[in-house]
């Protein structure tokens, strides 16, 4: 179907301005961002299947160790995930490639460890956590802190592979403990969710950033279901994430889109995670803003200036689509879904698979309700249901 | 670089939802509008460095006789130009297969004596023409129509092949004829030009159509230079241009966008040119609209329920951004252009040559005046002139 050759050698010029790490719908919604600039990235993709392949016609397949020679044809290269060699990329960055965001970023986003470590040590309000290499750690932390606890694993999953678990008790901790064994776990105090806030920071080499209108997400089955913006939050605690929000992409150096999400709590806001890379929450910028989160990432990663971050509309919703488990395929279902007026379909290209993101809906409106009942609608007709 | 292979026999099943027959920036522009819905579609392109080659997957190069295969491997086919053998179409049209817009409305696109025709009889406001075929339809025109006149190409030219000449006596349209040996000629009567607008149906097989709101272009030395709308026109008469252009759709049995170019003269709106396709005056719906004409060519050649048509801001302006003499390149002014707050970048791939197309930009805004201003002041920094 196609063949691509790498041009090794440092003496020549790169090839490709940008290069994109990855080939997920984040990659593909990049691509197709950069690409409206004029620009056609290359992708070190992983499957010929994958949704960035099916839109980038500069795709290369190549083991993770090609990386090094991969960077040598970009001027500059960005990821879409965390499954990378840190120290293969410390190498590259210290030799001078253009690696964004910077190693310190990538290892915050990839090691949540020393992510919180990172986090707690510049002041930064964080769960209670430690690491969990025995049931002696265990132990130690479950005296000191009451059940629920939360075990999460250190490096971020493939997709589609659990990540964390709330734990009640021993048992079930052990039960997780050793039905993960091979993965680093970490233990954390279980934080009372009043709800569940992201904010993007758009920001370039140097320090320049924008930031976007702190979103919402509202989870369902531990899937996140529904994206709102603005979220139903007071302006100080909004105000207070956006300032956090910046404050951590200094920190860390980021470059290009780093989304910080939060847990709101009856005491305030606690920082659950970190990712260096446009985020799924950020999908509603894209006809949500007049930059999305993809066009500020490929301007921020090639140091071009950014673009505005405001909301075109009072309210912006964006519901996934998720695979089920009768195996229905929303691509066979846009002509009823095309039929809501005024909601925009993304479906990724993906085959379905129950639990897989297949797409996401978007509608603008002057509500919150009136979005979100929109964007609902098309969902459920691309899933072939009644809308709830 | 790539490869691929046309399965031939029409026994199998088509492998793609959507073939587009081109390779240029309209092409690139639908592929991109496909691909969001889910859809890669497979082009049928000319040359490796095409602007829509640059951002597609699935291009195949072929001598334009391997069209029938290339239907073959396609549930539906359109077209990016009218440079088609219309005797295939026509077969492959009675042979069932889905050519959208259908043979009717390309012939009318394609032939512009045709177009002529068609539109005349049936009742349509067209130049007074003839066609040019020797010197004796000249005088034979000429015996009865003042100075100037209009000498047309019947036949769509080459991107950059200029095809209309405004000849003020008999010895400059003499020179036109011999200069253009070969080509098929016809001759109009000059129309006193107020404005020129354009507006864009959208159409389902059937019939169910929109329009978009009537676009003003605004020329400078025969090129299209900037387009607004809302044109600024009386809602008497763009309320008569959007019931025209709609009849028309109707007569031609368009499907997809239909572009109808009106004059407006001092007498009243006379068509000037059909496009059976998505248009250069349309690109403004990228942002202007809820649904881009991209995206509503491939709804409507899909037999999709077509989406909203109206504007997302009261004012809407785009510049083309036109190669120059001195071979400037835009994508090495990108950091200067997206400094420019607000405005929306469009680069197409191509490389700089003068007359050539190469992106265009757009901006929405409160009034006309301020958008207008935006767009230039993206434009002037993507060339690298101080803005006028």
């Amino acid at each position: 179907m196609r063949a691509s050759v790498i041009f090794m050698g440092s003496d020549l010029p790169p090839l490709y301005r940008l290069g994109i790490v990855g080939s997920g719908q984040i990659a593909r919604m990049t691509h197709a961002a950069a690409l409206q600039l004029g620009i056609t990235p290359r992708l070190l993709a992983e499957d010929l299947g994958d949704s960035a392949v099916l839109a980038a016609p500069d795709a290369v397949f190549s083991h993770p160790d090609a990386l090094a020679s991969f960077v040598q044809t970009c001027e500059v290269v960005t990821f879409e995930h965390e499954r990378l060699d840190l120290g293969l990329l410390e190498r590259l960055e210290a030799d001078g490639m253009a690696i964004r965001p910077g190693v310190t970023s990538i290892r915050a986003a990839f090691d949540k460890m020393h992510q919180r470590r990172v986090l707690l040590n510049r002041g930064f309000n964080v769960p209670i956590f430690a690491e969990l290499r025995s049931p002696d750690d265990l132990l130690d932390f479950t005296n000191v802190f009451d059940w629920p606890a939360v075990i999460k694993s250190v490096r971020a999953g493939l997709p589609g592979q659990r990540s964390h678990w709330i734990v009640e008790n021993r048992g079930e901790a052990m039960a997780v403990i050793s039905e993960q064994q091979g993965r680093e776990l970490m233990i954390e105090n279980y934080q009372s969710i009043v709800k569940e806030l992201v904010v993007l920071v758009a920001r370039r080499p140097g320090g320049n950033a924008r930031c976007y209108p702190v979103v919402e997400t509202v989870m369902s089955d531990s899937h996140c279901k529904e994206i709102r913006t603005p979220a139903a939050i007071g302006p100080q605690v909004a105000a207070e994430a956006r300032e956090l929000a910046l404050k951590i992409a200094d920190e860390l150096d980021a470059v290009g889109i780093l989304a910080v999400e939060f847990f709101l709590t009856p005491d305030g806001l606690v920082i659950n995670e970190l990712a260096a890379r446009p985020h799924n929450a950020g999908h509603l910028t894209i006809e949500g803003s007049p930059t999305s989160q993809f066009e500020n990432h490929v301007r921020g990663v090639l140091d071009l200036p950014l673009g505005p971050t405001r909301m075109n509309a009072p309210a912006v919703v964006t519901v996934n689509v998720v695979g089920a488990y009768d195996g229905v395929d929303p691509s066979q279902h846009l002509a009823e879904a095309l039929a809501v007026e005024g909601i925009h379909i993304h479906l990724y290209g993906k085959s379905p698979f129950p639990g897989r993101k297949l797409g996401h809906v978007t509608a603008l409106g002057d509500d919150l309700d009136q979005a979100s009942e929109l964007a609902r609608r098309g969902e459920a007709a691309l899933m072939g249901r009644r809308p709830v």
